[in-house]
C-alpha cells in the first residue's frame, strides 16, 4: 500500500520539472554535481533553464508547487541533447548525507556519469563504487540511464509539460524513482519509472514464478531477492501518434543451500490507435536490429512471445501490433544477457520518438479523437485484467500504486457494443489486432 | 467470448429505442401483444410512441440503425407510467415460433405480465407457463419485472436517450436480454442485464464456490447448475448524482448425488461522487425499511458485507458509501428468500432514482465533473480487478462480454498522484471512503 512507502523528508513527494527554455547541447560542468548532490538549500536557484514551465502535478486544488533547487547547469540555449538534460530537483528529497562527499565525486567517473540522470540512482554511489563490476551496479546504471534518455527525449518534443520526479523510498527494501509527464501539449501521460528492489519474496511472487517452472528452494519459506527494472507506458495526445510502452528488468534470488539464481525480462510494444504501415516497419526493424546484433534467433522468438502475450483474452484480440518480449534469459552468461539487454534498452528512443515526432502535428477529427480513447479502454482492460507486472504490484505489500497505476492513460472510453464500420481505417486496425502479422524479415 | 454466442437472427444485434414521445400512462392492451410476440414483420410499425428519438449505439461510424418493429400501444400522449411503457424492439430478435401462440397469449395472465417487461423473458412462456410454482419461473419473472420498471425510470427521467434492448443467446444453454442508455442528457451510461443460464459449472466457477465454503459432489467433474440474475450499473452524467449498482441472482446446482443445492446473492451500493448527506441517509433507509421486512439482523449485517466487498484494496479505500450484500444465502426456505429478495430487488427505484431526480439539473464546475471522471477510473479499477461477477463472467467461456463491462463507465480518468486538498468536498468523500460510516440506526 502507498501508506506504507518511506519517504525521504518533507510531507509531499518530491517533484521536479523540466527547464523548457533549454535549446542547445548544455553538458553539466563538474562542479554543478555540488548542487544536485546536496551543496545548496531548498529554494536556492542555480543555472538557468528553469523557464516557468512548472506545472502542478495532482490537479484537482492541491497546491503542489513548492520551493526548488535547480540542478547545476552550463549554459546554452539553443537545442538540447538527450544526454546532457538539465533538471530541476527538490531540495528535500536529496540525502544531506551525501552532500558530503561533492568534493571526490567530481573526480569521480561514476559520480559524473550519475550526474545525466534524472535523480540519484537508488543504490548509494559508495555501494555502487564498491562493487563496479558486479550486474546489480551495471543493470542499475543501465537502467538509470535508460530512464533519463527516455525522459529527456519526451522534453524535448513537449517542451511546455511539466515533468514530475518522485523519488520514493520502499519500507521493505530499496526504492525507486517515477518520473511522469502529464497532460502535455504532446503527451497525454508518459511515466517512466525505474525501482530497485530487494527483501524476502512473498509466497505470491514465489507461486507465479514457480508457475512459470522455476525450482526454487526456499528455507522456511524464505527467498531473499533482489530486483530492478525500467518500465515506462508513453500515451501521446494525438490519435495517430501511437502508444508506446517497455520494461527491461534484472532479477536475482539466493535459495535456501545458497546457490544464486538470476535472469533478465523485458520487451517493448507499439499500440497504434490507426495502422501505418511505415512506422509498423520501423519499429519493428529497429528491434530486430538491436536483436541481430546478439541472436538472429531473438527477434522472432521475442516478436511471437510479444503477440502471445499481450492478448486482451476476453476480445480475442492484442492490444497493439507487438514488438518484443522475454522473460527468464539466464543464458550463455550474465555479460551476454546483460549487453542483449543493452541493446533493446538503447533502442528504445530510436524505435519510437521519431513516431510520436512525424505524427504529433497531424490534423484528425473528433471521431479519430474517439477512436483512440475507446482503444485506451481497451488498454486498461488488459493491464488491469491480465499484466502481470501490474498485477504482480498491486497485490504486493509495500508496492508504490501510483508508480505502478501511471501505466494507465490519462482518459479513457468504453462504449456499449461499438464496432467499426466496415472497411474503415478503425477496422484495417482491428483485424491487425485480430491476426498480426510479420513486418520485417 | 463474445464470438461464441448465438445471435437469433440478422448481422447485428437487435437494438430498441423508447419512444420519447409518451407523456401519460399507456397500459398495452392485450392485442399488442402479438406485435411483441412475432405478429409483425420487419419494417413495420405498430402503434404510437416513436418519436424519433432513436440513437443509433455503437457510434464510431458504423450504421447501426435498422427497420424496426414498434410494440404495439394503446393511446396517449401525456405522462408515462412506469409499469406500461411502450417500446420499440426490432423484428429480428423476436423468435417466430412463438409468434404462433399469439391468440392464446391473449387470455394468459403470464403473458400479460410479459407485456410489461423489455423483451420477452429468456425462458420459453411455454415452459415457464408449465411450471408456474417453481423458483426458477418466479425468479425469472422477478428479475424481468426489475428490469422493466429501472429501465422506465431510467427513460422516464432521460427521454431524450437511445435505449437499446439486445436479445442474446448463450451457446452453452441461457441467453440474456441487455438494456443499455448511452451517453443521454441525464445518464452517460445505464446499464439493465438478466441473464438466465443454465449448462454445466465451469472448473473456475466450482473453484470460487468452494473457496467460500461450499460443498459440492460432482461427477466426473462435472456440476450442472442454472443461474439467473439482474444486474445494472448507471452512472449519471451530473457530478452530483451519485452511481449506482444492484444485483439479484439465484442459483441451483444438482450434485452427482441428485441432491440440489440453491441460493440467492445480490446487493446493491451507492458511489457519489460528492457526498450528500440527505442522499446517503434516503438510500441506506429505503434498504434498511426493505430488509425490516423480513428480519431485523438483515441490514447491519448486510450493510457492513458490502462495505466489507466493495473495497479498492489496493488503494485502501471503499469504492461508496455502501448499501447492502449478501451471497449463499439458503435458509429458512426458498419462498421466504424470494420474498425478501422481492423486497429488495423493489427497493431499488424508489431508493436511487430520487437521488438522479433531485441532482441531474445541479450546477457544476469543470473540477467537479474532474473529479468525478477520477472516481470513475477508480470504478474501472474495482470492476477490472476485484468485482467477483466480473472475473467469473470475463473468464467463462460463453460469456457475452459486452453485457459484462456494459458496467464501465462511459469515460474514465487517471492522473498520477492526485489528491484533493484538505478541507475539500473531494476530501470529504474520500474520508468517507476510508472509513465508512452508519446512515441510519
Amino acid at each position: 500500500m502507498a501508506s506504507s512507502l518511506g519517504r525521504l523528508s518533507g510531507s509531499r513527494w518530491g517533484s521536479a520539472a523540466l527547464g523548457r527554455g533549454c535549446r542547445r547541447p548544455c553538458a553539466r560542468p563538474p562542479d554543478s554535481a555540488a548542487g544536485r548532490f546536496g551543496g545548496a538549500g531548498p529554494g536556492q536557484t542555480r543555472g538557468l533553464g528553469y523557464g516557468g514551465g512548472t506545472r502542478g502535478v495532482g490537479g484537482g486544488g492541491r497546491a503542489r508547487r513548492a520551493p526548488w533547487l535547480v540542478a547545476g547547469l552550463a549554459a546554452g540555449l539553443a537545442g538540447m541533447a538527450a544526454a546532457s538534460l538539465q533538471h530541476l530537483a527538490r531540495a528535500d528529497m536529496v540525502p544531506r548525507t551525501e552532500g558530503a562527499s561533492g568534493v571526490s565525486e567530481r573526480a569521480d567517473e561514476l559520480a559524473l556519469r550519475c550526474n545525466s540522470f534524472m535523480a540519484h540512482p537508488v543504490t548509494a554511489l559508495s555501494e555502487l563504487r564498491a562493487r563496479p563490476g558486479d550486474m546489480k551496479t551495471q543493470m542499475e546504471l543501465l537502467i538509470m540511464e535508460t530512464q533519463a534518455q527516455v525522459c529527456k527525449a519526451l522534453a524535448q518534443l513537449d517542451r511546455g509539460a511539466g515533468f514530475s520526479v518522485d523519488r520514493w523510498e520502499r519500507k521493505e527494501g530499496g526504492g525507486g524513482i517515477s518520473c511522469v509527464l502529464q497532460d502535455g501539449q504532446v503527451f497525454e501521460k508518459a511515466g517512466v519509472s525505474v525501482s530497485v528492489v530487494h527483501g524476502s519474496l512473498s509466497e505470491e511472487a514465489i507461486k507465479q514464478m514457480r508457475s512459470r517452472g522455476k525450482v526454487l528452494k526456499t528455507k522456511n519459506g524464505q527467498l531473499p531477492f533482489c530486483a530492478m527494472g525500467v518500465s515506462s507506458v508513453i500515451h501521446p495526445k494525438n490519435p495517430h501518434a501511437p502508444t508506446f510502452h517497455f520494461n527491461y528488468r534484472y532479477f536475482e534470488i539466493e535459495e535456501a543451500d545458497g546457490n544464486k539464481q538470476w535472469w533478465f525480462g523485458g520487451g517493448c510494444d507499439l499500440t497504434p490507435t490507426y495502422l501505418n504501415q511505415e512506422d509498423a516497419v520501423h519499429f519493428h526493424k529497429t528491434l530486430k536490429d538491436a536483436c541481430d546484433q546478439h541472436d538472429p534467433s531473438f527477434y522472432p522468438k521475442f516478436k511471437k512471445w510479444c503477440d502471445d502475450y499481450f492478448v486482451i483474452k476476453h476480445r480475442g484480440e492484442r492490444r497493439g501490433i507487438g514488438g518484443i518480449f522475454f522473460d527468464d534469459l539466464d543464458s550463455p552468461s550474465k555479460e551476454d544477457v546483460f549487453r542483449f539487454v543493452q541493446s533493446c534498452a538503447r533502442a528504445v528512443v530510436p524505435s519510437y520518438i521519431p513516431l510520436v515526432k512525424k505524427h504529433c502535428n497531424d490534423p484528425f477529427t473528433p471521431q479519430e479523437k474517439q477512436w483512440q480513447q475507446l482503444r485506451r479502454g481497451r488498454y486498461v482492460e488488459f493491464n488491469l485484467l491480465y499484466d502481470r507486472g501490474t498485477k504482480f504490484g498491486l497485490f504486493t505489500p509495500g508496492s508504490r500504486i501510483e508508480s505502478i497505476l501511471m501505466s494507465l492513460p490519462l482518459t479513457a472510453r468504453w462504449e456499449y457494443m461499438h464496432a467499426p464500420s466496415k472497411n474503415s481505417k478503425e477496422a484495417e486496425i482491428l483485424e491487425i489486432l485480430h491476426h498480426p502479422k510479420d513486418w520485417v524479415h
